[in-house]
């Protein structure tokens, strides 16, 4: 039988899955499977700064890739990772953590090497990253090949980070190059019964009306949701998190539900549905406006990635792609609801002032400057609710993290998507209170020549913060100052750099890039007020605790 | 009876054990902790760039004060920090780690908010934790007071870090204002014994010698341990960990122990010796040469934290320091053995040249350029063992992470260090390649108006992988270029910024910062060939697989 070393196994079968990618920092106990990724013909090593930001990376690219990989060495290597692989599990978004550990004999004897405690614990680790990935293991001369298939089937089904730590001396052994990974199917008869119920509910209602989210995309399903839709004709609008699922320029897309904060013809649709059909929906209390729902999700459909709950009745194994390709085909059009979406920024229609800049401006502009396919990465904090009213163009991909919120996510994130897809134009929007924590990252976007589109909102500390603490001016909440504008000369490569405080200056630097070819990162600076915060944000977020 | 806010009692209660300064970043659950600390009218609150900087900064001051303290918000905040925690945790230096987390109602109701997952896991960062701190506790309205008195005892006592979480309701009810946290002690019988096995096969020996090591600090046991070694006047040699504990003026000091591959003086003095006396040692790899050592340990007297080995007879809970005491004050001067210290970095005889700059030139210059009271904070890697055969003037202190290991921990570390003792001279030694992790806490040096000397070592990319990797070119070990000498300029506040390439350059440097007044931070830059590594480290790392 063809026989194969583990690295090189692994590497293979992660290849197969669409990783191209693999992120991460060298250490000493894991230059065996770097040489693994080097070595295989399709695969790329890519370092970044530190392993936080590598694991953003890694989750940026299994956005739009479908699953992404981080390889680090162990204890301080992985470690430093912890929250990114914990976002990922929390946004179920694939991405599986490779640690490189010590030779077999040092885990047998539980010698005390470096990178390890005074009382060596080998497990420690594993037992950490236990509580932020659907499986874990760690390999040996007897597991590896097993371990190795059933940890990925687990990944490909539940869509969430895995992690697996391979021995030096493990990595070089060979196995049976005779992958047996199960690929995730519905139980049949569930997914019947599931079907016929849904359907029949559909048929028996007048109104219905569908609620998509971003686990649409993380289990595969935008095909069949996408044919769900047009075929049935219902009014249709989408989480926060999943902006950008549904294409905005659909004729019965109802825009971003915002609750009662905004956008209140979705509310009201929703509200008065006789059926709503949930979709790869998360409900967590940013993502529907703070718990703002006009329904209840589980007295009606709500399909999520494995399951699906009909009528408050639980189906197991029914895999949502699988079950929205069945409502696909069965569903009957109804068009007796026609929501006009009217609430998005709005084209702007007088010149552009000396006025200084504020989000007031800045957020119509940027619809303005959007383009179809552009893939945008939103950093957590006051920019989150300032997308939502955004229309995307066609095929235009919107990234956030709404659920984790782990401030710095989206500078290392915005690295990785770019990376995935080098066809569309990136765009970066940051506050410069996140930027700080992960900023050195855009180095390697310019090490890998690629042409992001980073806008930096200046507004001289954590304003999300001063919004939600009792005194705004605490000392806590100032940062220190960084000259962001000089952030790109640090390193090699190009880079054109802008900084704008008033509307006329913003102006025209979007229209310069507009009429570039993307050949360079743009990295601009925005001025704004330090309490500049757009009214939706401020009227959610206010008092939130 | 006095009554007080959870919040304030922690706060008072760390601040009785000299923690003036707590480190961290604000976030939307801790407001109320951090409000406790600007309250105070003592401690500071000081941020930083990132979590996992702030536990590197908080690991840093606690090195100096004997404990430090991280605050964070709940998943994303702290998650960011594991590996500094994990090796505070390796090391023994007492972190708190606090973290503030959601009201004990959404608890209660397992709600998903933000920073949590679909499944919410309230226990899932303290399970985390738990793997890298001595305790760990959830503090809730019934246990407040107590989980605070019995965490800070351990904390106290095991001198690791320690964990608390606090829900923001929980901070501001009021508890008690009796502390009831108890101080170790001996056990009177077992420290007696102890003392009596030491003494005897002390008394008995021939060639008595000592080996010491950074716990001795950690464990508040630097006075006895000075003490016993000037009445003893035994040959003292130190491990890596430990330098600097001992005064390398003393005229029985035998210099840092290198096994075989240097000072073969102490090594020799070692092996031949019929008691060696070991205080708070770490027997990791990298702090015994690779487990080189010519003796075993437990064989003879080995002095821990919290208990002690004696011909391999176990004494629990004896404490390091009481011991001390009872040696220094019972034991007999013998001053048979009188090794000759010749094994540092000598006077370099010959005038500067032109001569392109090498590790050959940089340490023994640096070597000169210390004065009496510096505060040395080097780096993991290449540095490393180039630190060993300093020697370092009067109450001068060095600081490094030879067992954990975590690149990157220098730079905010050094910050810590500084902030902790503003009345020595900090000086942060450090490669690129581990610099870039952390590199923009310096901006956070500048806030605080801090003086460190910063020297950079620019070898163009991870040369320690290089030794140790199969392939030195390998793709991996190549990092993003970055302008360090521009980092400074980013910041507001006042800098000196250097670059040097040759023995002149950097001659002329350090004479030029020797005759001024510390009033800025010093920032220079060396460049060296990218394989130039020191003999010493070489030869132990070399192979080290």
């Amino acid at each position: 039988m063809d026989k194969i070393t583990v690295a090189d196994y692994l590497i293979q079968e992660l290849y197969k899955l669409g990783i191209k990618d693999f992120y991460g920092l060298p250490g000493d106990y894991n230059f065996e499977i770097l040489e693994a990724v080097i070595k295989h013909p399709q695969t790329n090593w890519i370092g970044c700064t530190n392993e936080l930001n590598a694991g953003y990376a890694a989750d940026g690219y299994a956005r739009i890739k479908g699953y992404g990989a981080l390889i680090t060495t162990y204890g301080v290597g992985e470690l430093s990772a912890v929250n990114a692989i914990a976002g990922s599990y929390a946004e179920s978004v694939p991405v599986i953590k490779i640690t490189g550990i010590p030779a077999t004999k040092f885990i047998k004897n539980n010698t005390m090497l470096h990178h390890n405690f005074q009382n060596p614990d080998y497990k420690a680790c594993e037992r950490i990253f236990s509580n932020v990935t659907s499986a874990a293991a760690s390999l040996n001369a007897e597991n590896a090949k097993q371990e190795i298939d059933r940890i990925l089937s687990i990944f490909i089904k539940e869509k969430k980070p895995v992690y697996i730590s391979i021995p030096v001396d493990i990595c070089s052994i060979k196995i049976d190059n005779q992958p047996n990974i199960t690929l995730p199917r519905s139980n049949p008869a569930n997914l019947k019964a599931a079907a016929e119920h849904a359907l029949k509910l559909i048929n028996n209602s007048k109104k219905p009306a569908i609620l998509a989210d971003t686990l649409i995309k993380r289990y595969g399903a935008i095909e069949p949701f996408n044919s769900f839709i047009k075929k049935s004709s219902f009014p249709t609008a989408s989480l926060l998190m999943g902006k950008g699922i549904t294409d905005e320029n659909y004729k019965y897309y109802m825009g971003t539900f915002l609750g009662e904060y905004g956008n209140t013809e979705a509310y009201n649709v929703l509200k008065e549905s006789d059926c709503v059909i949930c979709a790869g929906t998360i409900f967590s209390d940013l993502n529907t406006m703070r718990f703002n729902l006009p329904f209840v999700p589980d007295n009606f459909i709500n399909i999520q990635g494995t399951y699906c709950t009909i009528e408050n009745i639980r189906y197991k194994d029914v895999l949502m792609k699988e079950f929205l390709f069945e409502l696909a085909d069965k569903v009957c059009k109804n068009e007796t609801i026609h929501p006009d979406w009217k609430w998005y920024y709005q084209q702007i229609k007088e010149a552009p002032s000396d006025k200084d800049l504020s989000t007031h401006y800045i957020f119509p502009r940027l619809q303005q400057f959007l383009k179809p396919n552009d893939l945008i990465f939103a950093e957590t904090g006051i920019l989150t609710y300032a997308m939502a009213p955004l229309k995307l163009p066609e095929d235009a991909l919107l990234q956030n993290q709404v659920l984790w919120g782990s401030i710095g996510w989206a500078t290392p994130a915005s690295f990785g998507g770019a990376m995935a897809d080098k066809s569309r134009r990136t765009i970066l929007i940051t506050g410069e209170g996140s930027h700080q924590l992960t900023a050195l990252e855009i180095g390697n976007m310019m090490k890998q020549n690629l042409t992001p589109v980073i806008f930096v909102i200046n507004n001289a500390g954590y304003t999300i913060e001063r919004l939600l603490s009792k005194k705004p001016v605490d000392e806590f909440n100032n940062i220190m100052k960084i000259d962001y504008s000089k952030i790109p000369e640090l390193f090699d490569g190009k880079a054109a750099i802008y900084q704008a405080r008033t509307e006329l200056e913003l102006d025209k630097i979007l229209n310069e890039i507009s009429s570039q070819k993307n050949d360079r990162l743009y990295y601009i600076e925005l001025f704004i007020e330090m309490m500049d915060i757009p009214p939706l944000t401020n009227n959610i977020l206010k008092g939130i605790k």
